[in-house]
């Protein structure tokens, strides 16, 4: 069968999502056993302008879901950016997995050259389907993902490529 | 035009790897301005056992040659690990552009099904060309990317998001 915009998108956030909530989980269990505080990880930043853990997981989450939703031609749902625990951004995470498991492949398919407009700092942004995916949602995705595990290795904790990558197949 | 083989993977590869070469470009002035030694940033890990900027560097253009080659069915072609400098780097990358340039749609398209098999950790996997593109070659090509851009902004170097993105359409 022919790389679908389906098989492209949905089931690797999905994956890569689960990957990101069990890191969390390490990253939670060590902290603990460390007596560090996950607040502290979660205010983590690689460099004083750039986004904290907790705003990385959370961009990560936006970035798959506002995929699915425009691809799929629907409003983008709204989370509001309220989370302060590790356990409330693996709700997030859970809720977005939700969302994208609800997300079907005819819904997603054939979307190459759709039309997909949405503001980028402020100004209208028109991709075409197919762009809007391999070329803005794929690259912001895994930005934010691996920063989120870079923030989370650079604290020392002990997780591996393993980790980010999940079951091979 | 469905989604293709090639065009989820090779222009992609392309593109990223051209920002890659211009966000060195802004390391390497930078740190003249700075007198900042270029190899410190070369050396600079996010935690000791990780790999430093240059062992990224070389890793990311790595993932784009080895995809690119086996879903072509060719050999991957091998590139001895020498670089010290930044120019040396970018002259790699380079290489790489040029190699992906060479390999055409003809050679990559419809490889969805193929058996991809090449050892990891010293063990033979076998993934479809599917599988391999969009759940192995793409994570740790961005993984290493994205891994590469954070070394140097916890560095200090000034480059942003737009940086990693280039120009978008």
């Amino acid at each position: 069968m022919p790389l679908s915009m389906y098989q492209a998108s949905v089931p690797i956030f999905q994956k890569m999502l689960g990957n990101l909530s069990q890191i969390l989980d390490k990253a939670a269990s060590q902290a603990a056993g460390r007596k560090i505080d996950p607040t502290v990880l979660l205010n983590t930043r690689l460099y004083p302008d750039m986004f904290p853990l907790l705003r990385q997981v959370q961009l990560t989450t936006d970035f798959a879901r506002s995929c699915a939703a425009r691809l799929a031609g629907q409003e983008v749902p709204k989370v509001p950016d309220t989370e302060t625990t590790i356990d409330e951004l693996k709700a997030r995470i859970d809720k977005t997995v939700d969302f994208l498991k609800a997300t079907k492949p005819a819904q997603i398919d054939g979307t190459e050259a759709k039309d997909i407009t949405f503001p980028i700092g402020g100004n209208p942004m028109t991709f075409k389907g197919q762009s809007y995916l391999v070329g803005f949602a794929m690259p912001n995705f895994y930005f934010h993902l691996t920063t989120a595990y870079a923030i989370l290795r650079h604290c020392g904790v002990d997780v591996g490529k393993r980790d980010f990558l999940g079951a091979l197949s």
